[in-house]
């Protein structure tokens, strides 16, 4: 009769203490989230300032620890392209946000040569400001095993061929950025 | 006392094996994580380029068995306004990165006419690389049951009204979008 | 005898019903995804029509009880700078999706002014729609307890102060946006 007792008890037992195992090892398993780790960013815009976020927030999620991937699709192959430095350029007329040294009327932001101005200056502003270079960005992002994955339906569209972009790239369509994205917190289209 | 030990050595085995099965129910559940089966995109674009990431994204989701919605607000109603082939047009100024036929001045590409020579461009461009139209990706999106959600507040602050969309869209605001994108992995702003 | 099978039974009943309590506190925990309750948003554009997603979002998110952080970088630091309504202007040329009020030849569209004009214009369009003006929003979004964190790498990037900005926002870099949007199902770059 004890004995018949003490298995209940056992069993009624269990289910309390299986119920808190259960939720301890839930809590465990909520830190250890696999998506907490991974970034998935679409690196879109083809100009020189657009360039910057995803390589920043590819290197700064990688130096923390996360597995990260930039997908460059659209303009945002530019950034990737071996040619990058000539085709990354600023157009002032499109973003009435960019800081001008000088208070400028809207029809000469249009003149010829204010775009190639635009982007040396924004391009000094970023020197001066001890921004690192978009090549040392790229390289510092492959060293921290940054995956940059070139759209290759993309590329087609913009006649570019595979060996158009530096070394170190990989070539994938939607179904390699998806593989990834669906397992990761972070997924941004910049 | 034989069946007493039995019964303290069930208890303790119970611990240890409860865990182990805990943590192989939660390695199966991580795999099923229903986040990795939604994806919220918001389409707030409304020029021809920036048509496509949204409804190339929704369309292969949908495809390889996601549950895909897309919500449209701000310039992103073009996308799915019926006369969207009129609405959607190109700016060459606004874009820099867009690769031109021929090197242009920028005061050229701020001269009447430029944005319909561009819209026409990039049509051309699109057709001859095989690119689904627009139409077609609307009806795809549709067949593989993405969700086309147009954004009810941003539709009046554009003075639309809901018979100005295409068939099959359906109205919704931002608690529509958050209640689908909380519970998904992917979500992207465009 | 009949004592040992009962252990027996019991710790074979266990594994099923332990399997059967995990999975449901499994679902039960899926529902309470902490992921599903944190939103992070980038503010990245730093015109008045790209200043609405990120405060109205933010705010929508907070309201339904979520925890939100919006990072104003780049451009998006007009949004929260005290000069925000000199800063936060909008250029017609960069967006041929935007509403003009009559249908305009392109060269018009660079002339000097026309930032101006067209700023009034969508200032006038919003209020006349019941929009909340920028300021409203910001009090709104601080009010519901979003978190408004100015990117300082950016902000010396662009030569602003600590001082330069609203009162309520903090300051953090990439780390500060990671260590929040790593545990948020909602993460956009707007």
């Amino acid at each position: 009769m004890l004995l018949q007792t003490e298995v209940a008890e056992n069993r009624s037992l269990a289910e309390e203490r299986v119920r808190q195992i259960v939720r301890e090892e839930l809590e465990k398993s909520w830190k250890k989230d696999p998506a907490a780790r991974k970034v998935a960013i679409i690196a879109s815009k083809g100009t020189l300032d657009w360039a910057y976020p995803p390589l920043n927030l590819g290197a700064a999620a990688a130096a923390s620890g996360m597995e990260v991937s930039i997908f460059f699709t659209f303009y945002g192959l530019n950034i990737i392209h071996k040619d990058f430095e000539r085709k990354l350029r600023i157009s002032p007329v499109a973003n009435p946000a960019m800081p001008m040294p000088i208070p400028m009327p809207d029809l000469v932001l249009a003149l010829p040569g204010m775009i190639t101005f635009a982007t040396r200056m924004m391009r000094s502003r970023f020197k001066k400001q001890g921004l690192v270079p978009i090549r040392e960005l790229q390289a510092v992002n492959l060293e921290l095993g940054v995956r940059l994955i070139a759209c290759d339906t993309t590329l087609e569209v913009f006649g570019y061929r595979p060996e158009d972009f530096i070394d170190g790239v990989e070539f994938g369509g939607a179904g390699a950025f998806l593989s990834q994205a669906r397992r990761a917190h972070i997924t941004a289209f910049i």
